[in-house]
């Protein structure tokens, strides 16, 4: 097979087979095609689309460059969750322990936070200790154990995405669809599951600001998983403001088990509950979503999701003492307040930028070598909708490096559209695929 | 400046800005870009295009990348020819030599054959002796003297688009209006001309098989050219049947040599008249279009145009003897007539498979690495139009490898048509921009 004729085809808006695609991977990892002919295939592919036939073809020769889990030892059902990005996001922490009460097992491999978007493993290791770097074998056996374990991609999983996405990630082709979606199920299929909820962000501190882009990629992660024989569904959901109340690592460890302590509810707990319902209802250890959200209440109420965190954290090396003491946690030096300037009520927030002032504080990484500072990041006292007198706060900043302050708090102030009329808060849950 | 913004505008089909193509090439060129950045860029370009104003920026930044021939000591005006290429096209070989006799300077640097297409440099090495890497300094002493020179292009003439054109040979992006603008352009513009005639062919030989696409590219050369201030003009010509009867390196130059003797006329002739017209022209060698054919056709009755001729070879370290004696020529071992089958007229000739025919004699080269035979390949008998009885010849091979020949005569013969009805012969001269 001439391999530059795949580029051609891609090129002139003709379908790839499966084996063209398989072939021209095959090349890549072996080297008989180099970068820079990866490179304009992908731009080929970014540009002329690829097909849902294209992208399951994608999906599986990356899955199946590296190792996939099995769990055919363990009867329980598999299942995931997925979230394609955004700020102040900590539901993997409070799902994976919710689910595995329940029965159902959680082998989730998670990412880190690059530009104005979290990520889970940072948020874990705020926690003293915490280790995600387990061996597939060291995973397998928290997962059968305690039912729940969250790991970073190791060197065995997907290596021809790891690849592959360094030269999206340098070349302007990362906002594809079709290479989105087959760089995330080349991963989630390696963890051995047999349901797949994704959370589809959308809006002002999503990858995808629009509904329609956010609608697109959940049907396409919804039918390459389904192709995949695994059962899946998709919630496209509200990304306008940060989720919950803390931005930064640390903080959002607290938030999490503060919400699995059974604190007040907010918008971030019920995403959990929307989420886990579908995922114990995919798994099958629910009849309807009425009867899993309701098991999912019940097992935060009675303490047993917090009891499966504590059990998780413990199984991956760090003391999990820190659930009752916060101040086990790191602590940032400085903290204040930012007012507001006006009365009225908060009619936007630019989330995005709301990410990226948390990244410069340290909570994030502008570059993938950059160093996390666990503690510092933000607490949002003002959402959509609320009603704020001038002086009163619209969020804390918790901080190590007061020479930044004044830009900080003229940024966030920044970020903070208030109006005089009355705004409703937006509903979480936009779309259900 | 942050690069990958260059090739993100480029996806987003946004016009790029002079100095955004400036740095973008320039990085590449001191590897702060890699290829498979380039790579990213190049297909995007391809897909998406490249504006006038984009197209002219690049072909200036690949230009001053190398050096520009300074022919300012010369008071004659400097025009060059540059064809698209094709098959039997051996135009050059008569133009150069038939300018300078007339009072215009050519300093051509040319190309070499690869796939269907035959290459000048080739053509002229096929003569013993014949030197075409000539230094850029040897290269502006003949011009000086001799009035022209023809030589290959240097590693001081354009380096980027050496390395560019690398790049897209093996991803898919060769056939882009503004790619084989800048790489034509910032080669030509390195002769230091002030003029320049474009031979864009069309039809079942030429890269560009319709007149729509030849046309498009005539606009961008001749646009490009007059924007970087060149005096410009393309013709869209004929390649639906090889250009004149010689298709094979010695056979062309015996072919050229004869045209210069005043041989009978042939379309070969007739379109190096159309083009030496032109130069005449743009160079104000000619007031008008008329005088400047006759003082063309009086160039080669009266053998100025074969004098110079004998110069340039004898300047670029040749014996010219051969002129006047073809045996000192490379001579093939065989030759053989192809007859045709049928009684009737030559409907079409499949222009791109006669030349890959003559490269398979070892005429031309299938890669880049390829050895030439210069004494091999076809003598076209029978051209569009001609009435043929069945036995009569369609062509000729001279061929050095006997166990092929069988093979060929059969490709040979498939690739003519022949129809009971009369065919009008196409004309050379499709459009002029």
């Amino acid at each position: 097979m001439n391999l530059i004729e795949v580029i051609r085809k891609k090129r002139d808006r003709q379908q790839l087979s499966r084996s063209e695609i398989s072939s021209f991977v095959k090349a890549y990892l072996t080297d008989s095609i180099h970068d820079y002919q990866m490179a304009a295939f992908l731009m080929a592919a970014y540009l002329n689309g690829l097909s849902e036939e294209e992208t399951a073809a994608l999906t599986e020769e990356m899955l199946f460059s590296g190792k996939v889990v099995d769990f055919s030892d363990i009867d329980r059902p598999k299942v995931d969750k997925h979230s394609t990005g955004g700020v102040g996001d900590k539901t993997s922490l409070l799902l994976a322990p919710l689910i595995a009460s329940l029965g159902g097992c959680v082998p989730m491999i998670s990412g880190r936070a690059l530009g104005h978007s979290g990520g889970t493993l940072d948020k874990l290791e705020a926690i003293p200790g915490f280790n995600t770097q387990l061996s597939l074998d060291e995973f397998r056996k928290v997962v059968k154990t305690v039912g729940a374990c969250i790991i970073g991609q190791t060197e065995e999983i997907a290596p021809a995405d790891r690849r592959i996405y360094a030269i999206r990630d340098t070349t302007a082709t990362v906002e594809s669809i079709g290479l989105i979606t087959a760089s995330i199920m080349s991963k989630k299929l390696a963890e051995g599951v047999d349901a797949l909820v994704f959370d589809v962000k959308c809006g002002s501190g999503a990858f995808m600001q629009t509904e329609e882009a956010a609608l697109n990629l959940a049907k396409s992660l919804v039918h390459t998983a389904e192709r995949m024989g695994k059962a899946a569904t998709a919630l496209i959901t509200d990304m306008n403001q940060p989720l919950g109340y803390a931005v930064g690592n640390a903080l959002e460890v607290i938030e999490a088990v503060e919400a699995m302590k059974g604190a007040a509810k907010t918008d971030f707990l019920g995403l959990c509950i929307e989420l886990a319902a579908r995922m114990l209802v995919l798994s099958r250890l629910a009849t309807d979503l009425d009867q899993a959200r309701l098991r999912a209440q019940e097992a935060i109420a009675s303490g047993a999701a917090l009891d499966k965190f504590r059990q998780m954290v413990e199984a991956q090396g760090a003391d999990a003492r820190f659930i009752d003491d916060y101040s086990l946690l790191p602590q940032s030096r400085y903290s204040c307040e930012v007012v507001s300037e006006t009365t009225g009520y908060v009619k936007s927030i630019d989330t995005r930028k709301v990410g990226l002032i948390a990244m410069s504080l340290g909570a994030g990484r502008s570059t993938i070598n950059d160093e996390i500072n666990y503690a510092v990041g933000l607490h949002i006292e003002a959402k959509i909708g609320d009603y704020i007198e001038q002086g009163q706060p619209l969020c804390k900043v918790f901080y190590d490096e007061p020479q930044k302050i004044e830009a900080v708090k003229r940024q966030l102030l920044e970020c903070y559209e208030i109006g005089f009329e009355a705004v409703a808060a937006p509903s979480m849950i936009k779309e259900v695929v």
